[in-house]
């Protein structure tokens, strides 16, 4: 079989965009491109990521799918962030007629973790926690040296590790979640709630030199990096909040790596890890010599080198 | 091969009792023996384990032993609940060599879980925690059909996610456990406390009725039974308070069942597996109608059964 007939390809549907390229064998990316998501329904999704798979300079073998909800037997249960997605969505159906060859599906926050673990981060941990802070906070397990999705698709959640129990209210209507916390959404409503109440922050007008809607990882990183207080005061409830979750997380499954992805982790770099690793050590009934903390070395390419990984190991073992 | 030739020895060893059975390969325990556990270190435990075994009419072909301890490649290093012992104790090198057989070593609770599952209230569960209510709050997993004990044999530690953090202040040195609130060693220190500042309670009436020095579960079992409003009160908090670690840890494992043992599920049956399946309900991000919270069946027999499976596992796959 040739390299080119091992191509493949790996989808990644995110929030604001899609992104596709071709992964040969050795998980390097040789082709891409990259396209809004459409906010109009699961069939404009379908059909851009038809359009973007076809751009590419590849005739892949299979195509996996990375997307942001619950993944059960095939089937997406639920999509919270893509505008237009009610439940039980099947994407593997039109994708293979159109498309030709085999569709897998994974859930994002899953499928980038397998992308750090074949080829980043991950690589060579047996019990990990890939850890995505983003506008709301994702993640995934790979256990016993194998991806653990859980009995229906929805295990990791990570921003739903309760880490005060009728605390700050959580945007999934829960009291005191990590994501409550941590989660940028959550972290603009509370800047937002403190500008009100006449606190200074130079968070806005950076978003608005940068042409943002939101606070961004960028304009979070450009706020810390110039020691703005209020940004200081937000992020160090951030970490503080994820060292709780991260020690709950740890007293239950023994880890031996946590992989920090996301914006944030792009920008922030390895210190990032590092502050995370001082902020959970106390809430940990064994400090472990084994385990390392580190950041995302694929950054944006995770979710598609991860995706077609999902895709490869479906092949070899359907 | 003879049936007595696959007889495998269990040995639970706990805080009070050491419990050692004669356990045949369809997991029936058909002879066993009982004696205090010592509280003069590790050697007179393994001289009443090595009594106890030849006191058995059975010629084992292993030995499994569980105890209360973190267990990483064969050695003990932390026993908290046993009184003399040190870390990183050698329990195999000395029972193999008076008893000269296989001997294999797990976590108590593990152990708990896996006797559960093989013959048990967890059989053909695929990703389940086993919940042991007693003096401490203690658990296991088991996790895409294997048993999962983390990277240094210390995972499952449920009593330890933190559900409240910075609040009660946990045995353990941290604030906000979830023992901190529903282990019965600290629910006696509230329960002390709110009888100094007038409290009634028939708590410790039953106990000294019972000739007993701690409230035991067959105490807490005859104080709710009489609806004694102090107990009511502590045990509606214990079970709220695993509530939500129950729901931090379904939100992380997506499980599809709750095995819940120690001497408060004899006494109380289903019912404390329900309140607790209605108290973890509201934190959990997907209610999943895969997930079953039941009662352990084995019971006291959990920890011999499943120490001699995990032995039996060792023969197989060593």
């Amino acid at each position: 079989m040739s390299t080119t007939a091992m191509t493949i390809v790996g989808v990644d549907v995110g929030g604001t965009n899609i992104e596709v390229g071709a992964v040969d064998p050795d998980h390097h990316v040789l082709d891409r491109a990259k396209a809004a998501t459409p906010e109009t329904g699961p069939e404009d999704v379908i059909a851009t990521i038809v359009d973007l798979v076809r751009s590419l300079d590849a005739s892949p073998t299979a195509i996996g799918v990375g997307i942001p909800g619950v993944i059960h037997e095939g089937h997406a249960l639920t999509v919270p962030n893509l505008i237009g997605w009610t439940e039980n969505v099947d994407l593997i159906g039109p994708l293979t007629k159109q498309l030709g060859v085999p569709v897998t599906l994974g859930n994002d926050a899953n499928v980038g973790l397998l992308g750090e673990w074949v080829a980043g981060a991950a690589h060579g941990g047996k019990n990990i926690l890939g850890l995505w802070m983003g506008t709301g906070v994702g993640g995934g397990l790979i256990l016993d040296g194998r991806p653990y999705t859980g009995t229906r698709g929805a295990a990791g959640e990570i921003g739903h590790v309760i880490v005060q129990a009728g605390g700050a209210l959580c945007t999934c209507g829960r009291r005191g979640c990590a994501e409550a916390y941590a989660g940028r959404r959550s972290m603009r409503g509370v800047a937002t709630a403190m500008v009100d109440a006449g606190w200074k922050t130079s968070l806005f007008d950076i978003r608005d030199d940068e042409h943002k809607t939101k606070l961004t990882s960028k304009v979070w990183a450009h706020a810390l990096d110039g020691k703005d207080p209020l940004a200081v005061k937000l992020f160090d409830t951030a970490i503080e909040t994820l060292g709780v979750a991260l020690g709950s997380t740890n007293n239950l499954l023994d880890l031996d790596r946590v992989v920090v992805g996301g914006g944030l982790a792009e920008k922030l770099g390895q210190d990032l890890a590092d502050r995370l690793h001082t902020a959970a050590e106390p809430w940990m009934l064994q400090p472990s010599p084994d385990l390392q903390f580190v950041v995302s070395t694929l950054q944006d390419d995770a979710g598609v080198v991860g995706a077609a990984a999902l895709a490869r190991a479906a092949l070899i073992n359907p």
